[in-house]
C-alpha cells in the first residue's frame, strides 16, 4: 500500500479515508462522461486537516482533486484513470460559521448545500440568491470554484460577484485567512477572485463569507410571446429600463425548446408558444407589495405591446401560476433528452449581438447539416444561451454525436469567437474544454494564466490538467 | 542623454516626451505629499504606442510610474526622487471606443475623464454611476488601477464591479486584449479582477469595458438625525428593507464633523445636528416617479421615527435642496483642513462592527492624546469611515502630527484590525501605506501577492516599490 494512505489515515480518522468499495459517487462525475479511479477519497472534517492533507500530498507530489457535490459539467472535480490522484471532498465542512444580520452576511464553509444555505439565510429573513438546477446537491465551494451562474444573475451577478471573502489552504498547504466581511477593502491584490473560478487549480476553498439581501416582499413572473430574437432583446432593454434592479430573471426559448416540452411533458401546460418564434419569462422582485409589482409588470408589459416587441403577455395570478411558468423553462433539457441525444454548448455573446450571432448560426448549422434541429434557450439578461444541436428526425443519435459533434462544436466555437463570445459562459473548464480552449483564448491570456498557476502551484498538484496544461 | 529618451521619442513622438521645463504636474502628487523626479515623461497616443514604450524600457530595465489624473491619495502615481523612473501618462487614450446599448457597456479608454464619460452615458440615455470627489480630472484607468470607490457603491459597487473587460500592456510590452462585454464567462481564471485594484504593479491598463445602468426617474435626498451609531446602522438595515435596490447612497456624519462646516462654511445649512451624536444622508433612486420614490422615503422615515433609529428627518423638496444637502457631506473636507491640521484615515469595518468600532476607538484616543477631536464621517452603506484625527485645541498642527501621526496611526490600524476591518478601503496602498501593510495584512496573503508580481513582472519594472516590495 501507498504509504500517503497511512499518512492520510492518521491526519483525518481511517474512516474517512476511503479506499475500497464503490466510490464511484466520487470517482465518476454525475453525467456520467468519465470514470476515473481515486488513490484514495479522503474527507477531511476542517480547515486544518484540509492543510493538513494538503502537505502531504505536497510531500510525496501526488495530484489533489478538490471536491464539492460533483454536480459539475465539465468533468473537473473526479480522478483521471491513473489510480494516482487523492480526490480531496469537502462535503464535511459544512458548518454555517456566523450569519451577521447588521452587516448582510453569512460565512459558511464550502461543504455547505447551496439549497440549505438557501434556507438559512431565508430563516434569518434574508435573500441568498444564487439559485441554479443542482442547488439540492451541489455544494458553495463548487459554486465558488466554478463561479456558477443560473437564473438570477441579471440581477444578483455570478457566485463571485455575491462573495466578499475566502479562506483557503494553497498548494503549500498554508491557510490563507482572508473571510473578510468588507465591502471595501484595497490592501492589495485580488486574491479573492482570483481562486473564484480556478476549479481548484490554485488553492482549494475551504469557507467564504457571502453577501445577503433583504428578502423581497413580492415575486412576480410574466410570459410573453415575442416576435424575434431582436425583439426580445428590445423588451429586455424595457424591462431594464421599468423595473431596474427589480428585474431578477429574463430567459427567453425558443420555438422548437418549447415545443418539446409540449410533447414529453403533456401535463405541464406551455403558453402561448404555438405562433411565434420565442418566447421569454420575466421575474419581478420588489420590496414594496405585490400589488405595486403587478402595476409594474402592467405597465411594462403595455409598453412592449405598444411597442411590438412583444405579442402577447401574461402575468402569473399566483404562486403555483408561477411555479408553472418557471418549470416549463426548467424542463426544457429534460424534454430534450427524451427527444434524443444532442451536443450542448453554454456560450455567450454580448446581449446586443445574439440576433445576429443566432440567424448566423442557425443558418450555417442547416447549411452544413441538414436537418439539424435547434434547442435555443437560455439567460437573456446574462447574454447566455444554452444553444443545443439536437439530432436531425430519423437519425440515430449515438451515430450523430459520432460524426457530427467534434465538427458541430468547432462551427458554434467559431461562430461564438467571430462574436467576442465565450466558448463556457457558466459552466467552466474542466477537462472536457481544456484541449479547446488554447483555440479560443488569446495566447497573451493563455501565457498569464501559465505564469499564475506556476506562481501558487509550483508542483502542479493542484487539479492538474484541469482548466489549462502546464 | 539616456539612450532611452530618443528611442521613447522615435516611439511616440519628440513632442510628446517630457524632460524640460516644470513637470511637476506629472512628477508631484496632488496632495503635494512628494516631490519626484522622472527620468522623462511620456504620453503615448494609443496602445500600441503604449506597448512600444513599456517594450523599450524592459530592454533597458527602466522603471514605468503609470499615470492617470495624477488625483490618487496614496502616492502612487508619481516617480521617486531618483531621476530613474519613466512616467507613463495615460492622458492621450482618451478615445470613447463604443456605447453598446443593448449589451449595457462602454468601451473606453484607460485616459478619459470621469466626468466625460458620466456625462456621454447620460447623453446615450444611461447611468455610469461611478462617482467620487475628484471626478473632474481623475481617469477611469486611475479608478480602475485603484478600484476607486466614491458614494454610490453600497448600491453599484465599486470601479471593480461595474467592469467587465479589460486591455492590458503587460510588463513584456504584450497587448491582452480582454475587452469582453460578457456577463458570463468562466474560461480559465480571472485576470480582469487582478489587473483591477493593482495599482499598475502588474500591468498598465489601456481600455476597459464597463457597465451602463438605465437612467433613474427620480433621485431624492433625504437627512436624517440619529441618536446614535448603533441606530444609524438599524436605520441603514431598514432602509435596505424599504428601498432595495433603490438605496443609491448611505453616508454617515458625526456631530463634530458637521460643526465645522457650520462654523467654516456659514453660507451652507447645515440640519438637524445640533441636538444628536450624528446625522445621515440618504438617496433613493427609482425607475418608477418622482411621487413613488417619495412615497417610499415617506415610508421608511416614518418607520425609522416610531422604531427610534432617528429622531428627527427631512426630504429634499427639489434638485437645488439636494445639492444644498450633498454639498454638506461634501465640505466636511475642506472644513476640517480650515479647522487645521488632521490625520486621515481610509478605514472599512463590518458595517455591524462599527459602532463598537467607534466607541472603543473614540475613548481610546482621548486617552491617549487628551483633547484630541474627531472627525468621523463616510459611506456607512459599505462600511467605509474617513475616521480622522484633529489636532487638540490650542496646540500647535505641524508639532502635533509631527510627534503624533506615527502613534495615531498605529492606535488606529491596530483597532481596525481588532475589528476585522481595512486600513484602506478605498484609496489603495502606492508608497503612502507599503511600508504599513505588512504589519496588518496576513504573512500568506503577502507571500501570494509576491509570487504573483513576479510572475507578471520578473524585471519588476512596473511601479516598483508601491503596493509591495519584492
Amino acid at each position: 500500500m501507498n504509504p500517503l494512505i497511512e499518512q492520510l489515515r492518521a491526519a483525518v480518522g481511517a474512516a474517512h479515508v476511503l479506499v475500497d468499495g464503490d466510490l464511484s459517487a466520487y470517482e465518476m462525475d454525475w453525467r456520467k462522461r468519465a470514470q476515473g479511479k481515486a488513490l484514495a477519497v479522503v474527507r477531511p472534517a476542517n480547515t486544518q486537516e484540509v492543510a493538513a492533507v494538503v502537505k502531504l500530498c505536497a510531500a510525496s507530489g501526488t495530484p489533489i482533486v478538490p471536491q464539492g457535490g460533483n454536480t459539475g459539467m465539465v468533468v473537473g472535480s473526479t480522478p483521471d484513470a491513473s489510480g494516482r490522484e487523492v480526490v480531496l471532498n469537502l462535503g464535511r465542512l459544512n458548518r454555517i460559521r456566523a450569519i451577521d444580520e447588521g452587516n448582510l452576511t453569512m460565512t459558511v464553509e464550502a461543504g455547505c448545500i447551496l439549497q440549505v444555505l438557501q434556507e438559512k439565510a431565508e430563516a434569518a429573513g434574508f435573500l441568498f440568491p444564487l439559485s441554479l438546477a443542482a442547488e439540492g446537491s451541489c455544494t458553495i465551494g463548487g459554486n465558488l470554484g466554478t463561479n456558477a451562474g443560473g437564473t438570477q444573475v441579471v440581477r444578483y451577478g455570478n457566485t463571485r460577484e455575491l462573495c466578499l471573502g475566502l479562506e483557503v489552504v494553497t498548494a503549500q498547504g498554508e491557510v490563507w485567512d482572508g473571510l473578510s466581511g468588507l465591502r471595501k477593502d484595497n490592501t492589495g491584490y485580488d486574491l479573492r477572485n482570483l481562486f473564484i473560478g480556478s476549479e481548484g487549480t490554485l488553492g482549494i476553498i475551504t469557507a467564504a463569507t457571502m453577501k445577503l439581501y433583504p428578502l423581497p416582499t413580492a415575486t412576480l413572473t410574466a410570459w410573453a410571446a415575442v416576435p424575434s430574437m431582436e425583439a426580445a432583446v428590445k423588451f429586455l432593454g424595457l424591462a431594464h429600463r421599468h423595473l431596474g434592479a427589480g428585474l431578477t430573471g429574463f430567459e427567453v426559448m425558443g420555438q422548437f425548446a418549447l415545443s418539446l416540452v409540449a410533447k414529453h411533458m403533456p401535463q405541464l401546460r406551455v403558453p402561448l408558444y404555438e405562433d411565434t418564434p420565442c418566447c421569454v419569462l420575466l421575474e419581478n422582485s420588489d420590496q414594496e407589495s405585490e400589488a405595486h409589482a403587478r402595476e409594474q409588470f402592467e405597465r411594462l408589459l403595455e409598453a412592449a405591446l405598444e411597442d411590438g416587441c412583444a405579442t402577447d403577455a401574461v402575468v402569473a395570478e399566483n404562486i403555483a401560476q408561477a411555479k408553472a411558468l418557471w418549470s416549463v423553462r426548467e424542463h426544457i433539457p429534460l424534454a430534450q433528452a427524451q427527444e434524443g441525444l444532442n451536443i450542448k454548448h453554454d456560450i455567450s455573446i454580448p446581449v446586443s449581438r445574439i440576433p445576429a450571432f443566432c440567424a448566423e448560426t442557425d443558418a450555417l448549422l442547416q447549411r452544413e447539416i441538414p436537418g439539424v434541429r435547434l434547442v435555443n434557450f437560455g439567460h437573456l439578461g446574462d447574454g447566455n444561451l444554452h444553444y443545443n444541436v439536437q439530432t436531425p428526425i430519423d437519425v440515430d443519435g449515438a451515430a450523430f454525436l459520432r460524426n457530427e459533434e467534434a465538427r458541430v462544436n468547432t462551427l458554434v466555437f467559431d461562430q461564438v469567437k467571430r462574436f467576442d463570445g465565450s466558448i463556457s459562459a457558466e459552466h467552466g473548464i474542466g477537462t472536457l474544454k481544456v484541449d479547446k480552449l488554447p483555440q479560443y483564448k488569446s495566447p497573451v491570456a493563455l501565457d498569464m494564466m501559465r505564469s499564475l498557476k506556476r506562481a501558487l502551484d509550483p508542483q502542479n498538484i493542484l487539479n492538474p490538467g484541469r482548466v489549462l496544461k502546464v
